[in-house]
């Protein structure tokens, strides 16, 4: 016999309902792998029920694997048990290599950057995740407001963002002075400055392997030969092969991203970080950090950037607001450590300044104080469009195919059978309006052929999911 | 015995009155030099006199030489008879010069960008002459119709946007398809790619002499060698050294400005334009050309770029919307000829892409057909600045000091004494908050330090003035 559940009143009952309330927020991705459940205290208060019977039931959900407790915080969902095992760390070739592989892959690029396709290639956030109206208004607010709204803007940028800009990266525990800010044409500008100001023609430059093309791309346009360090999926580049990679060829810089980098959305652990720090510093090798989405931590903790560690002033620190507010604003910026004078003399020559208007408005968002919420918000949604990816993939995708576990960003990176060649399943993709990004961009090297990026900055869907399912279907054809 | 005007109605006070009429006009500033006054018709019928009095009125204004006749053309105000001499062609060493100033006139054109110093130095346009209003309007409807305002833009540019300008360059004659061109985030980064693209450290790139400081700037940045070519104040630069130097030096580009360049303001003829195309073409060596104030001739026809003329398409056309309606979007373009693909691949690796609003914006300004008479009431507020700060240097300067003529924009250049530094006197005028671009950032020898550049695209005021006489004071000092 079915009861009403407003009848059933006694503490068996609401006992199941609570374990039925957690379980299905967790499954419809209202609760996030790593996310705290109420405390037994708010969810004894909520559903008026004894803190005890609240703890049976967690214990319970502990139990079956759902949550897990934490000792002095509380319980939390339970990472799903993934099927597929995460990538093992890149092996590329330790030795520096001339990048020409850009022709090849200009057509892929541009492929990406098509609206018409599902948008699973280029790494760019959905405009539903962005506060696109609240731009809108700010930027129309600022022109208004200033008197000289379409004038130029000052050669380092537009003082208040830089203000903003400085006050930000606190976040990421860096002090930085705005003087040493520069505001850039994106992040793109701001690697091509920092790269061009470091090294030329016949220069090598460390990389991580696989990294993002875009690093490539500025190297070959420069002449610079990339040296690819191996790079573990969880923890970042190998320190020991980047050592021996520094004492045994003439390098002139090395980018790395600790945080979520692209591809593998891993996180650098912060003693890594500092070892890392110490490294360069004893080196006296210039970094360039690039932090883009270090503001994107699926643990709600924001990461430190190696430039907040005790360096030598040898590290320029780049950023953008192209994968949080609005990349077509294309504003970057560089903290220029003790390279301040040779990047804003270079910034002059490529571009002379930066789009006011669009500066005005960052600059007038930031200083609002809703920047923190929208990234709160936004990292939430990007956790879940991972997960769900991740689990259609783990559905569709090829029984041996690893896949990464980012710990922030929006990026996953897929490792298909050997046999699989997705320059191929990129081309078969592109002819049914699917978007991905092959692994072979992702290196200087003949390597990752079989791997893909997915990028997971918009809304989950039928018709993402069926691409994914089509994408498997072509990978076993 | 005073009469009172309405009194006095016959046709020898008429005679006067058109007199008086036209003479005032021209000293208001209301006609210019060069404008052509009303027909014989319309005055006669807007006075209500006979054509012969206007007749009459008009042969007297032409004794007096306030205006001229032309035949089966009418009157036109007489050119201001300038006091100060045009300067002579400039004799650089032609010979390559590695540039190597930066350094020098970083806080030079850091002081130019100030806002809050008399703008006689840096070329930038006053907010008052351009559509700040509509823009800020267009921008904003852009943003709320476009389905993701803030997205990435195609990597060559907006398309409607790109259409429009393939348009507007029919003007000067070019016939353009769109794509064949790429947007840049301003003059600068169009400078900066085909630059880059051609030429890189230890080549050599000849340039007019004097010319615009930022090529020199992007010249060291790359570690290029300037030629400089001698250049006539009045038709520009000299073809005969220009061969020479192609035949004698490895030259791998060569950047003109035919159009009111920077900084002489002169026009060269189409028959040397045509010339110059030739040259290139037989040489087959690369020409940028920068059309950058081909849209504002004091003569009201827009002159044709070299580009127009029968060439191989080894030539980049290159131009922007900084000097003409919004320095701040930071948008410009290039028209490629046949180094299509270099230029796009350097777009990318230097900025990916340019600001998307700004680009919407533009396109639906175009779009209205506005364009025209906005760049048509800007040139005459342009020749009349140009006309006032001439005078103004005319009375309060040095008594030996040449003055350009320029033919469009609103540059001019002022060759005083041999005696005066122009550095000093920079820093002289700054320390009173006055604004000026000393010669010597002009070039990449040990030249002009006799001469100042002014920039007239500010509404002549008595602030103006005063800073022109005290400018005249400081060379006298």
């Amino acid at each position: 016999m079915e009861t009403h559940p407003s009848v059933q009143t006694d503490d068996g009952y609401k006992y199941e309902l609570v374990k039925r309330n957690i379980t299905s927020a967790i499954d419809n991705g209202v609760l996030l792998s790593g996310d705290r459940i109420p405390s037994l205290r708010a969810m004894s208060r909520k559903s008026q029920v004894s803190v005890s019977t609240v703890m049976k039931a967690y214990l319970d959900l502990e139990m079956e694997g759902r949550v897990e407790s934490r000792p002095q915080s509380g319980f939390y969902v339970r990472n799903k048990i993934r099927i597929f095992p995460a990538p093992q760390i890149s092996n590329p070739e330790l030795k520096p290599t001339p990048v020409d592989s850009f022709h090849f892959h200009f057509d892929i690029l541009n492929a990406m950057a098509e609206t018409n396709i599902v948008p699973l290639g280029a790494a760019t956030p959905s405009p539903e995740f962005l506060p696109v109206a609240e731009l809108t208004r700010l930027i129309r607010q600022a022109s208004l407001s200033h008197e000289n709204p379409y004038g130029y803007e000052e050669i380092p940028g537009n003082r208040k963002l830089r203000a903003q800009i400085a006050y930000h990266m606190l976040e990421a525990g860096v002090s930085a002075h705005l003087d040493d800010i520069i505001i850039t044409n994106g992040g793109s500008e701001a690697l091509y400055i920092a790269l061009s100001t470091l090294a030329g023609p016949g220069d090598t430059v460390a990389v991580e392997s696989p990294c993002y093309f875009g690093y490539l791309h500025i190297l070959e346009t420069l002449g610079i030969s990339a040296l690819e360090i191996p790079t573990d999926p969880n923890i970042g580049v190998d320190i020991g092969a980047l050592s021996k990679a520094l004492e045994t060829y003439k390098i002139k810089a090395c980018i790395l991203q600790p945080n979520f980098n692209n591809p593998f959305g891993c996180l650098t652990p912060d003693k890594k970080k500092q070892q890392l720090s110490e490294l360069f510093s004893s080196h006296n090798i210039p970094l360039i950090e690039d932090d883009i989405v270090g503001d994107l931590p699926f643990s709600g903790v924001r990461p430190h950037a190696i430039t907040s560690f005790p360096n030598n002033g040898n590290i320029i620190y780049i950023s953008s607001f192209s994968k949080m507010l609005a990349p077509g604003f294309r504003i970057g910026w560089i903290h220029s450590g003790y390279h301040r004078d040779a990047l804003l003399k270079s910034k002059m020559a490529v571009s002379l300044n930066s789009n006011r208007p669009a500066q005005l408005a960052l600059a007038n968002y930031l200083s609002t104080g809703r920047y923190s919420k929208h990234l709160k918000n936004y990292t939430v949604k990007c956790r879940k469009q991972v997960d769900l990816v991740s689990s259609a993939v783990e559905k569709f995708f090829p029984t041996n195919t690893r896949l990464t576990r980012p710990e922030g960003g929006f990026l996953l990176w897929a490792v298909m059978p050997k046999d699989i060649n997705t320059d191929i399943l990129y081309a078969k993709a592109l002819a049914e309006g699917i978007g991905i990004a092959p692994g072979s961009i992702f290196t200087s090297q003949n390597r990752y052929r079989n791997c893909i990026r997915l990028s997971c900055a918009h809304p989950y869907s039928d018709k993402i999911e069926f691409s994914l399912k089509r994408l498997g279907e072509l990978a076993e054809e």
